[in-house]
């Protein structure tokens, strides 16, 4: 919660620099130890979590804002940011824009306006990224995406919605590039799609279908050390990779 | 183009009643006769193109304004409807910025914000359509997809974008429902694929595929009053066909 001052402080710095009616809402997706990861921020003063967000300059490109707002949070540049979704109830942000009433008059008060989001997901590099609290949170962390704090606002239904496209988009397009390790075993990237899309599948379905799409390079080298039969590791083939992304997999029409 | 009373009323009617930044703009598809069909707009007094659009009430969801802009355009109510990207760059609307600068200052004049645009694509009833010009225009028609006329702003790159969005979706999504007439062969439905994907199809792997989705049911009596032998004829499984649009298609993970 921002003091009188400071509430005129930021909506004065707002209505100056950002485009009215307009934010971004942020799903950053990171994988580690076989858990699927997802960044919030805790509240100052308050026991509520939100999704990373913020607002689009008046002259910045909404690209720019999501990756400007995602560098902030996790000091990553390169990162695989896809525009998913615009949230536009006009109920959905009732309770910020009930939040500073009585402290200023809604004309004056950035929170009493309307708010659409654009929301972004992220998959990004865990090891790599470096949680960071905006101006009015505490605490930026990684939460299991089966152990998530309530969320405020609609920030609930933004990450099932997320979740909901990165399960379809698993039919079409290659993922793990920024999620995987360089180098990986079959079961370690099995354990990616079986996280994502919530359930198990068949190890040899899997492996049939994920080197059919012909995005995987299989090293020379098992990995060393095991006990037993060492897996073989495999790494993407970018270019292949790459090119899926834009056509979509060949398993497609 | 407006005259300056007719552009100080619109921005002042703007202004009261629509959210400032935003505006919806629609690839409305339809098919008819094996050719895929887009809707446009042509401008009064002007040799100038656009898709169907318009604005947000400032207390409508984003949805609700998409379906009441397609009704006024195209009477239906009934429409396959979908959110699929907004274009954030803030020069796309530089000539419409620059439009009316004579006329009125900017802080005056609706056309000099910037819009950020909501696409939506909607596939329609060909039969039952009734293209109708809004306000600006003189003409609502359709045209051919591979005979589209130069459109203005962006409108060539979010038309292109919905269709690229379609063609992803048919990996994934089932297609034909507000497109197909209730009874359909199974060539017919593969033009309507081959006119989206914009390729022709291998005629047994179209056929094997698309059954084995599971969404079409095929009719006892074949069609009648063809020389050789009669096709079958097919409709959708609604049940199954709505189970597949929530939960994609069983070719999936």
């Amino acid at each position: 919660m921002f003091t009188k001052q400071e509430l005129i402080d930021f909506c004065n710095n707002a209505r100056e620099n950002y485009l009215a009616h307009i934010s971004i809402d942020c799903v950053v997706f990171g994988f580690h130890e076989g858990q699927l990861k997802v960044l919030v921020l805790k509240m100052k003063n308050e026991e509520a979590w939100y999704l990373p967000g913020g607002f689009v300059l008046k002259n910045e490109p909404i690209e720019n804002a999501a990756t400007r707002i995602l560098k902030e949070r996790t000091g990553l540049d390169e990162i695989f940011l896809q525009q998913f979704h615009v949230f536009g109830d006009p109920e959905r942000s009732r309770p910020h824009r009930d939040m500073y009433k009585d402290m200023l008059p809604a004309s004056e008060n950035w929170f009493a306006n309307r708010f659409l989001t654009i929301g972004y997901y992220a998959l990004v590099d865990f090891v790599n990224a470096m949680p960071t609290p905006d101006q009015h949170s505490i605490l930026c962390t990684w939460r299991d995406l089966d152990d998530m704090p309530a969320l405020e606002l609609d920030h609930s239904v933004i990450l099932k919605t997320a979740l909901d496209t990165l399960r379809l988009q698993l039919n079409y397009q290659p993922i793990g590039y920024n999620l995987m390790p360089k180098e990986f075993t079959m079961p370690e990237l099995q354990k990616l799609y079986e996280t994502i899309l919530g359930k198990k599948l068949d190890r040899r379905n899997f492996q049939r279908r994920i080197l059919g799409f012909g995005i995987l390079k299989r090293s020379e080298q098992p990995r060393k050390g095991g006990a037993h039969k060492a897996p073989y590791l495999y790494s993407f083939d970018l270019e292949n990779y790459q090119e899926a992304l834009k056509e979509g997999l060949k398993s497609g029409w």
